[in-house]
């Protein structure tokens, strides 16, 4: 088969940048594309009963050492931020503003995003801070603020958010490789077993 | 290093018996022991703010999916248990009550229980049933019956979840290698990792 991946991711998870640094990799070794798909984690946690990882007991402590570990393990740089968790609204409207202009430049938007994030440890909270992470890859910085304002931008983050829920998405990153539901940035190796053998 | 490797794990989890069919041979392959310690995550989500996987919306379902497409690459059996969650007291009690006697007996006793309810779907909730599971290991039911109501037996299975909440456990399966922590039975990719490059 030779389908896209859905690569739902949220900018608040470090486990997402981890994982957006690697599945076009993946992908390509195996003759795929990905469809990235940023949604807000916040509306699926509503559903599922779930909360932020770095706001339970534990959890918390535990990601802040293994997020950092699984980093240098993919050789990819990692900053924690000094404020988390991210509030991923501007990012992902930016992103979907794009990707209805320029859908391979709003991948480049979403990887300045998560490298400014969890790479550098910027804050990305509001329109100007995505805004200047975009500035290299020339996106005008008035353009992207009218953009994440757009009522049709605003309906598709929603839109794209309710269908990940109805798909069963749960979590992020969340991969979706021909009707397979993977979970979790530890599971890109499955996710490439998949791919290789073609199930199993 | 030479320290052993603690494998935390609940009878309830069906991940648990992944990692318990899976870690004995990665150890030996890198000339570690294992330190076996089955625990009860009810204490532990007391602590996280957690619930039980197949409790919460969304997750529950893909668990359902997921936990027998990861035994079918493992290539070993599971079966779904018609009753979940199991509650696994009386087989955690019966392993610490055997460890005191002959660990090796012990872990195989919590193999015995862990294949008899998922790989082959039978519960294990009564010493009637865990005794029915150890009865190949030359076992007496009887013995085990009395040995799970002993109190000595009853302090070191709170005393060992206690000691793994203290050490920051919050789901299983959980494993701590040279004081490194690894949440999850995708992780044994990166515990084999961590063992044969001595961390990274």
């Amino acid at each position: 088969m030779t389908a896209p991946i859905d690569f739902y991711f949220d900018f608040a998870s470090p486990y997402g940048y981890l994982a957006a640094t690697q599945i076009d990799g993946i992908a390509e070794r195996h003759g795929r594309k990905v469809r990235w798909c940023p949604i807000l984690l916040g509306a699926v946690f509503k559903v599922s009963g779930m909360k932020p990882v770095m706001e339970q007991p534990l959890r918390g402590d535990y990601l802040s050492h293994d997020a950092p570990r699984f980093a240098r393990l993919l050789g990819v740089p990692m900053t924690m931020p000094a404020k988390v968790p991210l509030n991923g609204l501007a990012a992902s409207r930016a992103y979907w503003w794009l990707e209805g202009r320029d859908p391979g430049k709003a991948r480049d938007l979403a990887k300045a995003v998560y490298h400014a994030h969890w790479g550098e440890g910027r804050d990305m909270t509001t329109a100007d801070q995505v805004a200047e992470a975009a500035g290299p890859l020339g996106i005008d910085a008035a353009d992207l603020a009218a953009g994440i304002q757009d009522p049709v931008v605003k309906d598709r983050l929603r839109a794209e958010t309710d269908e990940a829920i109805r798909r069963g998405v749960f979590g992020a990153p969340f991969f979706i490789v021909d009707g397979e539901a993977f979970w979790g940035a530890d599971r890109l190796h499955q996710v490439e077993q998949w791919l290789a053998r073609g199930g199993w």
